[in-house]
């Protein structure tokens, strides 16, 4: 295989963008990769999206974008794992640069979800859950959700306050980054008062609905390259599933393809938890958070949430998370997370993370995960 | 690159399978596809398919195969690209083993269309097209082909019947295939005396909403190999895009990805035109069959037609088309189209296509096409 690394990277603010199109927000994100770049020419192009077909009415994503961006006839090829959509469109980038038949091409994740109404978007982010025996009795993503964190505070003794921090966090990361949809920093005060959802999840335990678009230009780096900036690798990349619905797993509380996509990914990269600088993982719900620490091997069971309170993961601390804001404060648009996870690990290898910058960041894990863990997908990025 | 080559074929029926859900039959396809190639353990599995969101109301396709076939915990990502679904899933297979990363994956495409009201299927169907600037004015899929047809009846001086050819031959060559879902003969009075689905497209123009899957696993080749039949190699694999909108086109009548991807097909395998055995094209419509056969370089523009007409689309004809049915003939499962392409190409080159079998079949040309031609994926295998 060849080595593959990143070196551009582009991304248009996460928001409500009810006055401008899918295609609209893809190309923005496009056309900035492209020219940090350096303005090569791409031979392929992947596009993580999810909800387009539901929501906006159109299939065959990949050639709206690579037509819209001004790509023809480039390769454009549409990538769904569900909310794994955009780490999945990164590894199918990184393989076909590895393969040897493109030396350069783009993933791109887009998702569109504001200007429709919430039923309908609840109910089409629901298709990532077991259609035939889970989706089919009523339960909603946010319910599943419910039920992991209901489980976990019961086997694990853990009150609700104790899941504020990572929202607190993530909040607080977000602040300074202009590409986020949340800037304004929370209290725990503030999480405790939240709307409840669905019990016992908060609002300010869950990433919004929202709109955003991120790009990568990946290239083969075995050679000289023409780019603008040095290539950051790709030092590892694994895929892993598990069981589509929750119910069907021996242990819930044990994500395995979390487990087996990140072991993977450490081997390949010939890293462990604790060479990890920094960690972008999925943090959808609070309790997301907790259940990826522990499968990624930086706590024990049960041990997920006491990261959150002494503040390992912020910044400063031994597993930073949500450098940036993560899916809770940046904003969640589905397919498009795993990739603006990348753009921000970038951002941390380059040292141009500004005032979210982690010192001498030189190795950073980015995880997207699909329904209730049935799939996932773990990059290992090192300068 | 790695050489790489398919070892396992599978299939279900084409037909309206009422009784058995999305996971039942591509778990049959993938099942029989394994059992083919002597059981090996694939490493990653990729499902063409691009409606089981809209009409499922089940994402994370390829999770849910995954995990009703018994293959957890392998890699799994959905691959959609309209039409070309099918021949996408290959391809992303086809670069994986090319790349190192796997050894043996599986490439999957099913669809499941039918149990729906007609009218969502074909609304489900127009988000192929351009959903802003074309499916937002109400013109569905059959509509956009008719628009072709009439074109190429007027730019040509090419009468309705003319076409007939193209669906006679497909459901002659369907009548042997227990896998086709129409396996009777028509004649050109039945052709003529058939029903107009959109002026000038009948229904005898037209490939059917039907259910079906199909599955192929692909391997290295370059070394000893632990599979049951000899691979057949995967010669040449390409992509390209067009314009999402029919009226962007310079010319439409020209389908620009179809000519790139083969184009590039035919140069990886060395070969043109005049050395392709069969070819097994996107006959969704009978204009695609006239189009394609133009685009890949068997007739000039207006000529398409001819080779219907004096019979070079036969089994004993210089370009044997649809050998099997076709998309006409054994059905459309839009995502699987593709792979059951494949799956009788392999039949061919194995010499075990039965009362379909081209005498000498060295070199198969398979090609899916998604919207109006505005992505298109080009194989060419060989023996």
């Amino acid at each position: 295989m060849r080595n593959v690394g990143i070196v551009g990277i582009g991304q248009c603010p996460v928001a409500e963008h009810w006055d401008r199109s899918l295609r609209d927000i893809a190309t923005e994100a496009v056309t900035e990769a492209l020219h940090d770049a350096g303005d090569p020419t791409p031979g392929a192009l992947y596009v993580g999206n999810m909800l387009a077909g539901q929501l906006t009415g159109q299939e065959n994503v990949a050639t709206a974008v690579a037509d819209a961006a001004g790509l023809l006839p480039i390769e454009a090829i549409k990538i769904e794992a569900a909310c794994a959509a955009g780490g999945a469109a990164i590894r199918a980038a990184y393989l076909t640069v590895a393969s040897g038949a493109h030396d350069c091409v783009l993933a791109v994740g887009v998702e569109k979800m504001t200007d429709h109404l919430n039923d309908s978007v609840s109910a089409a982010l629901a298709t990532a859950a077991d259609a035939d025996y889970e989706a089919s009795h009523g339960v909603s993503f946010v319910a599943l959700n419910a039920l992991l964190m209901r489980r976990y505070m019961h086997d694990h003794g853990v009150s609700r306050e104790e899941f504020a921090p990572f929202s607190v966090n993530a909040h607080r990361n977000a602040a300074g980054n202009r590409h986020a949809m949340f800037r304004d920093e929370i209290s725990i005060d503030d999480y405790m008062a939240s709307p409840v959802v669905a019990d016992p999840i908060v609002i300010l335990d869950s990433a919004a609905i929202c709109d955003g678009a991120a790009a990568l230009v990946l290239c083969a780096v075995d050679d000289d390259h023409p780019y603008r900036h040095p290539p950051i690798r790709i030092a590892g990349s694994a895929c892993a599933t598990d069981t589509l619905g929750l119910s069907e797993r021996r242990d819930p509380m044990r994500w395995q393809a979390v487990v087996d996509s990140a072991d993977a990914a450490y081997r390949q990269a010939g890293v462990g938890p604790a060479d990890i600088d920094a960690f972008e993982l999925h943090d959808a719900f609070t309790i997301v958070s907790a259940l990826s620490l522990e499968a990624c091997g930086f706590a024990e069971p049960g041990d997920g949430v006491r990261l959150a309170a002494d503040g390992a993961i912020r910044r400063e601390g031994d597993v930073p998370i949500a450098t940036m804001g993560g899916l809770k404060g940046r904003g969640h648009p589905i397919g498009a997370s795993g990739v603006y996870q990348a753009v921000e690990a970038i951002h941390q290898l380059r040292g141009t993370a500004g005032e979210a910058q982690i010192p001498d960041a030189r190795t950073v894990m980015i995880q997207s995960v699909g329904g209730s863990g049935s799939v996932a997908v773990t990059h290992i990025l090192q300068a």
